[in-house]
């Protein structure tokens, strides 16, 4: 191993787009570890929409410091240990941070079962497939029959969302921003419809999709894309607020959607969630989504990045909906 | 009886703020009741806001036809029976309408108990006391030692639903438009604290009588104050959509609030309901009602006004806030 660490850290925070001089990167030492911690060399990293409100602000977790290495989640080898569950030669997840060493200890650090790929571990059966999961099945609570509407649908989480309401019986109709990624989200994934958000009146081509209304909207976008679902909502439907992409680089509050009454009037719910709550629970989650993979009946998509050095561009095909799956960066 | 009917009927659809020339006044012959049908002599109008909604467009229910009178709640006796349930001399409520004289059968009318006066039975007692218990209870889920915010609070349903969050054990605050109303609401009603509207900084006076958040807002009011409620949200925090009457009279849809992914940070809810769902339960509601107000727990306001011609300008009290408690009119 090299006795430095190479990192990339947070130079400052963002106003509007993340740009590159939000980043900096340096070498350190590589760190001491103490008891109950493990050293990692950091092989992969999971690229999520989150880090870019860690960077801004204190958000559900408290900002990102100056100076310190990017948060993320990240996937590597234990090659010092002073934890007898984590030992050395095991690959494991943790909050690594966009660096080369990490040093983690026992809390929230998993080891990764042989037999799962890296690309696996980060995306379906990691995080991401774990929000998907109980968003929409606790938060949606869909039922058979259902018509489900997910945004960001060829994104890491709705595309396995949407993929997780179709197993369930429910149709599914997904957006997204490009005429690929919509036949994929219909051709390969069995979703039942797709809409253009950047070519189709989103609102029109949603009631023409759903022409009994929508029962479950699982919304990672926000902004028009909420307005233009909530305008379809079905009576007693709900809008589960995974995320809210249209809106992180806004550097004032935008205002929300115009038609909150729709809650009102078709008895509908509104409803947030943050996957640290449900990691009690993973477990659950895992089972399920690993048998519905081995069955290939539930596909995923990964989004590669080479090099850490690349990883603020890897951020930034998140927000420009540059990335087909889940964002990842291998170092 | 008289052999004409009285009524005020929709001239025309309101744009913006309801006017004068929105309604007009007619006189009919009185109607011949068929069979399961009877013949109520209207005495008192149940006045609520969602007649605006009515008046204007379809909504839950289907919009008020021109020429036809204003559809309400009302309360009056029974002069001509074809209904062995609903006899002669009984006193009735049900959709009246703004008129002397209705038909009703046997859908959705109720015999006032006697001993029941219409002004307890219209308000406390009706459509308003249940949509406060099951808005308040069954949509917000109070627990022991919860902060409810209540906005319109001086309004029918406001006063209720934070008296009846008060004998569930929890803090009180309310959101209400005079010195003279928020000195009600704390004095005679046993509320907490309140918030003028008219004069304080809503979000930051909110955030000094709550400060550990908000864990139920039931709104009534929508708009700035919706935002404000949002912005002091606590975790898990339930938000109830009652109503929306800040935003009743706009011309286009007004952008909703900025902050809604405070549900996403604050695993917050939102959700909507309308009272017709609960009726089949009214009697649970009662029940409660009734006991907290026999035993002096529970107080509810009137604000009369006199006269059917009258009854447009009862309605205009609940938009411009001049009202204080539930808006009659007494024939």
């Amino acid at each position: 191993m090299s006795s430095t660490n190479r990192r990339v850290t947070l130079a400052q925070r963002p106003v509007g787009a993340v740009s590159a001089d939000c980043f900096a990167v340096d070498e350190v030492d590589v760190a001491e570890i103490g008891p109950g911690e493990v050293l990692v060399e950091v092989q992969w990293l999971s690229v999520d929409p989150t880090i870019r409100g860690w960077m801004a602000t204190d958000t559900y977790l408290p900002a990102i410091e100056i100076g310190a290495p990017i948060r993320s989640g990240g996937l590597g080898s234990v090659i010092e240990s002073n934890n007898d569950s984590l030992p050395v030669g095991s690959t494991v997840f943790g909050m690594t941070g966009w660096q080369q060493y990490a040093v983690l200890d026992g809390s929230g650090t998993q080891v990764v079962p042989e037999g799962i790929e890296p690309q696996a571990a980060l995306s379906v059966f990691g995080v991401t497939g774990i929000t998907a999961y109980f968003g929409l099945l606790d938060v949606g609570e869909p039922k058979e029959g259902d018509t489900v509407l997910v945004s960001g649908a060829a994104g890491a989480t709705g595309s396995v969302a949407g993929q997780i309401a179709r197993i369930k019986g429910c149709r599914v109709v997904g957006i997204a921003g490009s005429a690929e990624k919509c036949a994929w989200l219909t051709d390969e994934l069995g979703f039942d419809a797709a809409v253009n958000y950047r070519t189709d009146d989103v609102s029109a081509a949603i009631r023409a999709a759903c022409p009994d209304g929508v029962d479950v909207f699982f919304d990672n976008v926000g902004g028009d894309i909420l307005e233009a679902g909530l305008a379809n909502l079905a009576l007693r439907g709900r809008v589960v607020l995974c995320g809210a992409i249209a809106t992180y680089n806004d550097t004032e509050l935008r205002p929300g959607p115009n038609n909150l009454t729709q809650l009102i009037v078709q008895r509908g719910r509104m409803e947030g969630f943050i996957v640290l709550d449900y990691m009690g629970r993973a477990g659950e989650a895992i089972g399920d989504l690993a048998t519905w993979v081995l069955g290939g009946e539930l596909k995923y998509a990964v989004d590669v990045v080479d090099g850490l050095d690349h990883a603020p561009d890897a951020l930034d095909r998140l927000f420009t909906g540059a990335n087909h799956g889940k964002v990842m960066v291998r170092l």
